[in-house]
């Protein structure tokens, strides 16, 4: 039965809330489990930037994103399959999802064309010409041998009048299809195959994001992301674009918003019912010395932290909380180590894991309201550790 | 009693083989132990470049050096002081040995003038004046508060002629001199002072070294340092040098080559009785990609390991050479990925202590002359895991 061929992925639900949609579940693929509301590190060409797989081990991470498109052009996919997939290149024992490059490929205007077909773009790296459509994606990502793996989609750029969406909902609705027709045609089996997961387009039309919801269910998908958003539309059309999608999309399989976002907006975003989230936040912040605390995010070399004893975060229990104050890591970004990078990174994505680790909980427990709105309150406070805290933020 | 007063370090040899020079031993600073030979990573400003105290802790470091130069201008003395010293500034639970900056300053030409009472120096990073002397350093190192200090000294440069070499002397013992008597005059408790050690210069001239190492003793620190070698002199002058002094050092006390050197220097200097090694190597080579294993060292972004699955040395245990392949490093070196750097210098930091350690156990069991020979044949074999290895070497 061509269901069971093609999904090797167990969704477990532990607990559901009255709105119907914010829930915990455990996510099983290929034997490697991990908990939901989850965050993945991203690792976009097979390592998490400033950090180690065992960082991310020690801190509780069970599945981690990487990127087919710039794995594909460096180091090339043929390596990476020779040294075992990226299993066996990175050996991070947990789960790994591929993005497919949708969104490098429709980011890099003027070098690239799209036809129905596909997308034709030249490498970064030396020009050379290249081309990637639904197929192919697959190709490649099947080389790279992740756990899931996303389809080729439209990455609807903002803003788009109705027309541009319309057609990125009917580009990544057929590329979709393909997708699947071509993943059943391999015959691969399910033990060992990764998981497809379908990609909803549509802009900020609630009509189109309907639309595109409902074809691509059609298609019988394990998993489904929600694309195109965080691209710069208006926060409100965030959440009504998540409110008019997720509903859609069937309840028990993973829900997977694409590269968002900040702590408050994975807490608004669980919500509304995602499962799965990744974003480069917590590393890109972490390499410009920015850190999510429980009371907002500070900048750790502001000149007032240079004599302070305080860590970055009171309520924290990472290594590098409990270790250091902020004047020494102010002392390191002075500096520009690359060590103030690595404890910065570290804490934020210690805090980005522990605040799903805390959603679980609450979910479970249904005391997911109260959590939310404490942490949102305490969030938004702001830092007043340092008397004139809030003057130079 | 002065010597009680002055020195809480206890010097507790396990062997010595039977040149009467080569042995193993446990120094104890403040309740803080370390074997010897002991190799300690270089934390010039208060933290191991690419790396993390925990890494440190992990592969079994014991001591870090740090340097009073650089943390006395940045982020400055009193920062560090108000924050625990070293000790509570940095979190690390080892011992730490700070020098007093005498090699930064002096090789500061131009900006620097050297009188008989001690230097004046304008700081790198805003031009204003600054001086030190013997008494200047000994505050400034008792305000970071480590369980080792430097004196000040003259590092001569190299080359030096006679007369430049005696001055050196000159001005070394009579600021080591005053050192140990400002340094008595604090009155400090045994328990919670640092320890203070001279410092033998005299440049490549047999008879210098001589003299400075006798009136050195005669002044009776806890520990000796052998300063103002491997700067450039030929390798020979550096052996012979050794030669001439370490048997003029009191044996029940550390003997401390400053700013030595490759694996290679280690296992030699061992030989001729040296008990404290630092340098920067490890780490700098660490950022460059550039690996040291029991083949020698190779050059990890060399086109050769693009798909190479072997480790960067198969006779090592550290978690790299466990998880990585050379084809995976290579990777990470050519997007600049600090994560690289990260991972190459903990190979080589983990290289350098299990060298220590295999070094201590040799000399244990009476079997030093047969590992350093084995050791010194198959690191000079260069690396012969892959075909085309000593082409590009």
């Amino acid at each position: 039965m061509i269901i069971a061929r093609r999904w090797p992925l167990q969704f477990v639900e532990h607990n559901r809330l009255a709105n119907g949609l914010t829930r915990t579940a455990t996510v099983t693929v290929r034997g490697k489990s991990f908990d939901t509301p989850a965050f993945m590190p991203v690792g976009t060409a097979a390592s998490v930037k400033a950090l180690t797989f065992p960082h991310l081990l020690e801190m509780g991470a069970k599945i981690c994103l990487a990127n087919a498109y710039h794995l594909y052009l460096r180091p090339g996919t043929e390596i990476i399959k020779s040294l075992g997939g990226l299993h066996g290149f990175t050996n991070w024992p947990g789960a790994i999802l591929t993005d497919s490059g949708g969104y490098q490929v429709f980011s890099m205007e003027g070098v690239r064309k799209i036809t129905d077909d596909g997308v034709h773009f030249k490498s970064y790296l030396d020009g050379s010409p290249h081309y990637f459509d639904a197929e192919k994606v697959i190709d490649v990502q099947l080389a790279l041998d992740p756990d899931i793996a996303m389809i080729l989609d439209d990455c609807t750029p903002y803003p788009a009048d109705q027309a541009r969406a319309q057609k990125g909902v009917d580009l990544t609705v057929n590329w979709a299809k393909r997708a699947i027709e071509y993943f059943d045609s391999l015959g691969l089996y399910p033990e060992t195959s990764p998981n497809l997961f379908g990609i909803v387009q549509g802009s900020v039309y609630p009509q189109l994001r309907r639309a595109c919801a409902e074809r691509l269910v059609e298609l019988d998908f394990t998993g489904y992301a929600i694309g195109g958003l965080s691209v710069g539309e208006p926060k409100e059309d965030l959440w009504s674009m998540l409110e008019v999608t997720v509903p859609l999309l069937p309840d028990d399989r993973p829900r997977y918003l694409m590269g968002v976002g900040t702590p408050e907006d994975l807490v608004l975003a669980v919500a509304r019912g995602v499962d799965m989230f990744d974003c480069v936040l917590p590393t890109r912040n972490g390499r410009n010395g920015t850190a999510f605390t429980s009371r907002g995010s500070i900048t750790a070399k502001a000149g007032r932290y240079k004599a302070s004893n305080e860590p970055l975060d009171p309520d924290c229990e990472c290594f590098v909380c409990q270790s250091y104050s902020r004047a020494y890591l102010r002392h390191l970004l002075n500096l520009n180590h690359m060590t103030a990078c690595t404890l910065i990174s570290y804490h934020n994505m210690w805090f980005y894991l522990k605040l799903m680790e805390s959603l679980r909980k609450a979910i479970l427990e249904n005391t997911f309201s109260e959590y939310m709105e404490r942490f949102l309150s305490l969030y938004r406070s702001g830092d007043k550790s340092s008397a004139d805290a809030k003057e130079d933020q």
